[in-house]
C-alpha cells in the first residue's frame, strides 16, 4: 500500500476517481474491520509502533524536508514547533499506539439489554461508525493518534493532513501501514490523502458517495468551521474554547490562585485553557487583587474590567471582545460578577459551551453551577486543564466535542462506535 | 401564543425574520426547559391531552377543511388516509400524550460516573439536546406526538406540517399549546411554522443561526433526501426501510410462514415492512412454495427469480429493480440464496440498514447473521414488524434512525438527550 498520487493533467476529473477509489476501498476496509478481532487489532497497532520507533530515522529525515519548507515559506514560530518531530516525539507516537492497544475494544460489548412482555430478548450492542474521514493542520502525530483510535474502535480512517507536513504524515503512513499489514489486518484500513490539492478536502465533506460515515476536523477556528458548513455528513463538531473559571465567595483562596494560574497557564494552547476569570463580587475585595497577582506574576497578561484594574494597576482594560475571546496564548480576562448566577449568566452571554470551573467550599452553588450551565465539562474545585480524554481514563482522544449530537468532551475509542439492536424471540409475530 | 403567520408582502426578507425570530424564541424556551421539573412537563401533558379531548369538535372540523382541500386538489387515497382524523385518532393523540407523561424523565439521570486516581470524581449526565425541527408530511398527529416527545426530554420544538394538513396541524398545536400554558410551562415550548411557504423548510435547515439542533425530517424519501443533502445542523437521518427476512435451511417452516406473511403483510407502509424475503437454497424444496403460496393466498403479489417462479406460477418475474425496493405495499420480491452468508451477501448489496430477521433453529447461522450485519435492528425468529419504539419498550418514538450517529433504530425520549460530564474535585490541578 503506498498513499494515493495524482499523476493525470486532469487533475478534477482524476481527483474525483481517486478520491471515489479511496472510499470504496474504505468501505471493503470497514466491513472487513468490524469483523476484525481485538487481538488482531492490537497486533496490528503493536507492530505499528515497533516500525514507527525502526523507522524513527527515516520520519525524521521526511520531518526536516517539512521544516525546511515551512521555514522558507516564512511559516511561524508556533507552527514550526507543532510541525517539528523530534527522538521524544517520535517516541510518544509508537508509545501512544501501545496504549490504544492496551485500551478495552469496544466493539461487540452490550451497552443495554432487556426483556419485553412478549418475551423478546432486546439487545443493544457497540459496533463501529464505519469509516471516518480526519482533517487535521499541521501536527504529524495525528496520522498514528487517530488512525489507532480508529483501528482500536473497527474504523476505517481517511486522514488528510496538513500540507506543511506532507513528507513527516507520509513516512509515519508508511511505518503504520507496514505494521498494519505484517498483523494481517484488511488493506486499506487506514488511507493517506497525499496531494496538496484542496480540492480533496472538498471531495471527503461530500461523504465520498456514501463512503464516510464521519468528519472529525482538527485544527484551528477557519479549518473547523469550513468543515461544519461544508460538510454533508455528520462532523465531531469542534469549535473554540473559551473556557472559565468562576471563584465564588465561598471559595479557599489559596485552592482558587492555585486553580486559576494551572487552568490559564499550565499550556495555553490547549482548548481547556480558561480565558476568563470570573470573581464573586462578595469576595472581590480579598480575593481578586491576590489571584490577579498570581497571573501576572507567572507571566500572564490580564485585561479586566474597572474593578480589576482598580485591584491591581498592572492591569489594561477588557474591551467587549475579550470576553468571548480564545486567546490560547498567556492572556486572561478577568471580571467581577454578582455570584453564581451572575457567573452563569455571563457565560451564557460569552461562553462556547466547553468547559468551566467553579471555585467554592459551598455546595449548592456549586450544584446551581453544576446543574445549570450546558456545557460539555463542568467541573467543581478542579482545573479546566483535565478537559482531555487521557485525563477523563478514557485513555486517548481525537478531540473534544463541543456539539451536542452522538458525542460531547473527549471523544475516545468508544465515542468513536455507534451500536445495533440484536434481538431474540421464539417466532413473535406483532398482533 | 399563536401561529406564526406572514402578513407581509416582502415575503422573503419577512420569513427570514419570522423564522429567525422563532429560533430566538426556541432558544429561550429550550433554557428554561432544560430546568423544568419532570412534574411540571408531565403536567403540560396531561393538560394538552385534555384539552385535545374538548377541542376534539374543533380539531375534526379543521381536519374536513384540509380533508376538502385535499380532495379539491385530487391528492390519492392513501394521502387522504394519512391525513383524516376521526373520533378514534383524536383519542389516539390524547392518549399518546397521557403515554408519554407516565414515561421516566431521562433528563439528569447518570449514565455513568466513575472515579480517577487523582481523586476526580467524573459523571455522564443526560441533558435535553436544546430545539428540535421536525419536518412532516400529512399525518396529523404528528404535531401532537412530537411535540410531547421533544418536551418530555426537555427541548423545545419547531413544527413545519405539511400544507395540506395546516388547518388540522394549527387546531392541535392551538390546544397543546393551551394545555402547556395551563401548565406553566415556558413560552415557546412548541411552536408552529403556520405558512405555506417552502422557503421555511430552507430557513429550518439553516438551523436559525445556530437556535436548531437538530432537525427530524418524517415523510418520504424526497423529503428526507432533501433534508439530508441540505441541512447544515445534524439530522436524524431515515432512509428507506428494504427490510430482508430470511429464511434459513433449518427454520420451522410454520414459523417462517407466519412470520413472512406478517413481516409483510400486517402493515405494509410503515418502514419495518419486509419488502424483499430470502430462502436458503437448501430448504428451497420444501420451504419455498408453501411460503410463496402463504403470502399469495393473504392477497400478496409475488414477485421472483427464476427458482420461485418455477415453485409457483403465479410468481412474476423479478428484475434488478426489485431487490432494492421499498414497495410500502403488498408486493414481496422473493429469491434463493446460498445460506446465511448468501443471504448476508445480498442483504448487503441491496438493503438500506434497516432492520432483517432470519428464521432458524440453528443458533450458530442466528450468530452469524445477528453479528455479521450492519443493521439498526437483526431479529432472530421474530417478524420485522417489531421494529418501532413502543414495541422495544421506548414508550413511542419520533422516528427510526438508519444513521449511525448519536442514534439508531427507533428515537425515543432518551435519543432526543444529549450529556455533559460533571466533575467533582478538591483542588486538583493538572501537573
Amino acid at each position: 500500500m503506498t498513499p494515493v498520487e495524482l499523476v493525470s493533467t486532469e487533475r478534477d476529473q482524476n481527483l474525483k476517481t481517486v478520491m471515489a477509489l479511496m472510499g470504496a476501498q474504505a468501505r471493503a476496509a470497514a466491513a472487513a474491520l468490524a469483523r476484525t478481532p481485538t487481538k488482531k487489532k492490537d497486533a496490528g497497532l503493536l507492530c505499528a509502533a515497533m516500525v514507527i520507533r525502526a523507522n524513527a530515522g527515516d520520519i525524521l529525515e521526511a520531518n526536516a524536508k517539512d521544516l525546511a519548507g515551512a521555514r522558507a515559506k516564512g511559516l511561524s514560530g508556533a507552527l514550526i514547533d507543532r510541525l517539528t518531530l523530534d527522538d521524544a516525539r517520535v517516541e510518544a507516537m509508537a508509545k501512544g499506539l501501545e496504549e490504544v492497544a492496551a485500551l478495552p475494544d469496544p466493539v461487540g460489548t452490550t451497552m443495554a439489554e432487556w426483556d419485553r412482555p412478549n418475551g423478546l430478548h432486546i439487545e443493544r450492542r457497540r459496533t463501529p461508525l464505519g469509516t471516518i474521514g480526519i482533517i487535521y493542520e499541521s501536527r504529524p502525530n495525528v496520522t498514528a493518534d487517530a488512525a489507532a483510535l480508529c483501528l482500536k474502535a473497527g474504523n476505517a480512517a481517511i486522514l488528510r493532513g496538513g500540507t506543511e507536513a506532507m513528507h513527516s504524515n507520509r513516512a509515519i503512513f508508511e511505518a503504520l501501514t507496514e505494521g498494519f499489514t505484517a498483523a494481517n489486518l484488511p488493506d486499506h484500513a487506514v488511507q493517506l490523502v497525499a496531494t496538496t490539492d484542496r480540492a480533496a478536502v472538498g471531495e471527503m465533506l461530500t461523504g465520498l458517495n456514501g463512503a464516510i460515515d464521519v468528519i472529525v476536523p482538527r485544527g484551528g477556528k477557519s479549518l473547523v468551521e469550513r468543515v461544519q458548513s461544508d460538510a454533508r455528513v455528520p462532523v465531531f463538531a469542534h469549535l473554540e474554547g473559551v473556557c472559565h473559571v468562576y471563584v465564588d465567595a465561598a471559595a479557599d483562596l489559596d485552592m482558587a490562585i492555585g486553580i486559576a494560574v494551572n487552568a490559564k497557564l499550565r499550556r495555553t494552547g490547549v482548548c481547556g485553557a480558561a480565558e476568563t476569570l470570573l470573581v464573586d463580587e462578595a469576595c472581590a475585595a480579598t480575593h481578586l487583587a491576590p489571584l490577579v497577582a498570581a497571573l501576572i506574576d507567572a507571566g500572564c497578561e490580564v485585561r479586566g474590567d474597572q474593578a480589576t484594574r482598580t485591584a491591581d494597576a498592572r492591569v489594561t482594560a477588557a474591551s467587549e471582545i475579550d470576553w468571548s475571546t480564545e486567546y490560547l496564548d498567556a492572556i486572561i480576562a478577568v471580571r467581577v460578577v454578582k455570584g453564581v448566577e451572575g457567573a452563569m449568566q455571563h457565560i451564557n452571554t460569552y461562553g462556547s459551551h466547553h468547559t468551566e470551573a467553579i471555585i467554592t467550599a459551598d455546595q449548592k452553588a456549586a450544584d446551581t453551577f453544576l446543574n445549570g450551565l450546558d456545557s460539555a465539562i463542568l467541573l467543581h474545585n478542579a482545573s479546566t486543564q483535565f478537559a482531555d480524554g487521557g485525563e477523563f481514563g478514557m485513555g486517548g482522544e481525537i478531540g473534544i466535542a463541543t456539539g451536542k449530537f452522538h458525542a460531547r468532551g473527549p471523544v475516545g475509542v468508544e465515542q468513536l462506535t455507534s451500536f445495533k439492536y440484536v434481538v431474540r424471540g421464539s417466532g413473535q409475530i406483532r398482533p
